[in-house]
This record gives C-alpha cells, sequence and structure tokens, in this order.
C-alpha cells in the first residue's frame, strides 16, 4: 500500500540534506528527491545524493539540470573566482563568494512546480540559520515569503491546499543536526560537503570547517574523513 | 557612454513580452533579455524572441535551457495532455491544461538571480491578470508575494537595493497591450503567440483567440495573419 502524503526532498547530497530526507521519512512521507547539477564545482555531492537516494529508498529521485551556472557570480560554479579558506562564516561578515544568486530562489521554485505535478503536500529544504555560510536564502524570513508567493503563485494554492515549506534544520546548530541524523540512522559516509572536488575533502573551505566543527561539538568522528583517511594533504 | 540603469525584461517572444521589452526600452533601462527553453510544443516562440532581442539591440539576451519540462504536468510541455480549443478563458472557469506548474515562479527565480549578477535594477515580466488564460502565477499578489521573497532572499535585497519585479501590463487589456505596443513600434509581426508549433498560428487555442480578440477591440489588423496568409486551414 502507498503513503498518501509526498514530500519533495532537496537532496543537494550533504549532510544537511540527508538528515532533512531522514527527517521526512520519519514522518511518513512517501519521498520524492530532486536534486540539481547547476555546474557547481563540487559535483560529487550528486554521487553521494544518488547513493543516499538509494540507501532511503525514495519513491523517485530527479536530478534536474539548471543553468544557473551559466548565469555566473559565484565562486561554486565559476572557478575564476576565489573562496575563502581557513575560517568558517561568521554573523556580520560579507556574503561570502561561495554565495549563489538566487539558488535557493530557484530550487524551491522547481521543487514546488515536482510538488505541484505530483500533488505532494510538503517540499522540504535543509535550510540552516545558525552554523551557516550566511547566504540570504537560508533565512527564515526569506522560507517564509517563498511559501506566501508558492501559496499564490500555484494551482494547489487556487485550490486551497498549497504545499507547505518544511525546513527542520531551520535553527539547529551543526553539531545538533549531527546528532538528530545520527539517531535517525544517516549514513554520513556517504554524505559531502566540501566545496571543491577530489577524492577527498580540502579541510579548509566554509563548508569543510563548519562540518569539522560540528562533529567536535556533537563529539563524534566524522565517517567520511575516517573512511577516506582524513583530508586532502 | 553605457545606461546605468539595467533591467533583466523575460521574453517569451509572444506579444506580451514583447511590448514590455518596448515599455522598459521607453523607460531608459539598458536591456537584458531572458528567454527559456523549457521544452514548450511551441518552441517557435524562441525565433521570435531572438529576432525582437536584435529588433530592440538589447545588450545581451541569454536563453537558458531548464528543465520545467521534464517535471510534465501541462498540455504546452506534453503532447499527451490535450488543450481546449475554440473558447478563451473566462473568470471562474477551471485553470486550463495550458497552466505550466510553477512557471512563472521558475522564470521569475532565474530572472532574479540574472539580475542579481548583472546588478540589475528591476526584473520585467509581460504578465496579465485581466485578458488571460487564469493561471494563478499571473496574478498581482503572487508578484508581489514573489518581490518579497526575492527581496529576503538575495544579497542585492541585504544590501538594500533588491530588484524591482515590474509587470507594466497587469491591468490592460489585450486591446491596450496592442495599442501601447503600436505606439511603442513594437513589430507584432515578429511575435508568435499560438500555442502549437507550425508555420502558421493554429486560430483555435486560447492564446490564438485572446490574441484576435485584441486585435480586434483594438481595430488593428494582426501584421503576423497579413504576413503568413492568416490562420492554419
Amino acid at each position: 500500500m502507498e503513503s498518501a502524503k509526498k514530500a519533495v526532498v532537496l537532496l543537494s547530497g550533504g549532510l544537511d540534506s540527508a538528515t532533512t530526507l531522514a527527517v521526512a521519512k520519519a514522518q511518513d512521507y512517501e519521498l520524492y528527491a530532486l536534486s540539481m547539477d547547476y555546474g557547481q564545482r563540487h559535483r560529487r555531492e550528486l554521487e553521494s545524493a544518488r547513493k543516499l537516494a538509494a540507501f532511503f529508498k525514495v519513491k523517485e529521485h530527479r536530478v534536474l539540470k539548471t543553468a544557473l551556472g551559466e548565469l555566473g557570480g559565484s565562486a561554486l560554479t565559476d572557478s575564476r573566482i576565489a573562496m575563502r579558506k581557513g575560517k568558517a562564516w561568521k554573523p556580520g561578515a560579507q556574503i561570502p563568494s561561495t554565495y549563489v544568486p538566487g539558488r535557493n530562489l530557484i530550487f524551491l521554485a522547481l521543487a514546488t512546480a515536482y510538488a505541484e505535478t505530483l500533488g505532494a503536500e510538503a517540499v522540504f529544504i535543509g535550510a540552516n540559520a545558525l552554523d551557516y555560510s550566511g547566504y540570504p536564502d537560508c533565512r527564515p524570513g526569506f522560507l517564509k515569503a517563498f511559501e506566501a508567493a508558492a501559496r499564490l503563485g500555484t494551482r494547489m494554492g487556487v485550490s486551497g491546499s498549497p504545499p507547505k515549506i518544511e525546513a527542520p534544520l531551520l535553527h539547529l546548530s551543526k553539531a545538533k543536526i549531527i546528532s538528530l541524523g545520527t539517531s535517525l540512522g544517516v549514513p554520513f559516509e556517504l554524505t559531502w560537503s566540501c566545496y571543491n572536488g577530489g577524492k577527498r575533502p580540502c579541510g579548509k573551505c566554509d563548508s569543510c570547517l563548519i562540518r569539522r566543527r560540528g562533529f567536535k561539538q556533537a563529539g563524534l568522528d566524522d565517517p567520511l574523513l575516517k573512511k577516506g583517511k582524513g583530508v586532502r594533504k
């Protein structure tokens, strides 16, 4: 018998989206994972997304090509733009060069469209506004505003059942996310966080630093580093 | 000398977007046209978009491939879904099968991302909520809500200058749009409105019917029909 409740889950392949997928599963949603191939430097995360989708036995996993990378303007999609190294972002600092203009706006728009074609009642996103890189499109106010726009701009909204935007990790620290994921059985060794490609994480980008600090604060070892024998030398 | 004011204009190739482009030009914006290749049946409109971009001497014309068609759920992207013929949409009727889930949400998201990379102050869209097909994502409330989301979700918004969403045709009848376009020198013979492909407009889809009624009410001949010797027989 199929579950009636469907959810689209944005799955980048990082530890936040993996934990978000596990949360949606724990809430008994039938899972539809959506990943984006947008010309990111760290395309390796798509491989992680595929493994995670298989691990969590999602009903369907779509990988959409989007032209985001073509528009440029970010260190994540343009190797000519430098990334800051060795220091995690702190509130008050400038938005870093790894910010991708309009990324979550575009991802949520595509996820909402996917939800409409499925009749899904929720769109899950692993946005986090605590241990994050200061991106404006991870802020609670943005997500609320997007939900309002999706309510007004969709057939589902007109008929009274707009898709909810669920961001279960929004107010959790990275350490709490890791503890939550661990309790839900997330295979963190399959996730990928590093902004650079390669076989092993660089250990120096924002994303690596935030991940390392998270595992340390959670009092856990990162199984990815164990498996890969540490960061790149 | 370059104009300092930049605008991204969503250019489908139809008469509304052509008129919108002319309005933005009349407001002295430097023009950046954005068209979408989303697997639409009527890909011919992209050819119109290219000709219109050249006619209005835009600074740049981007045609982005988006995976919208892959998601399905619309008669415009899936030839297995039937289109209503012979009757234009009227308020109160069901949203027609040509509605593309999330289309303007996705187009505006991509246009906003493009505006961010350019530092453009406005995004123009030819949405119209009077003589239209009843799509929820053409309604004024949706556009306002989207603007709010874009303000909160972008670097431009954080720095106090979010892109404005401009929909100059929102409250005009089709006849008024055609009169406005005519006064601004829009070459309507280059535009394409028909939802079906082919060399000549079908004359039967919603879009053809609304166009025909508009020219009639404006007391003008449609130069596209003149040029192509009428609709398909």
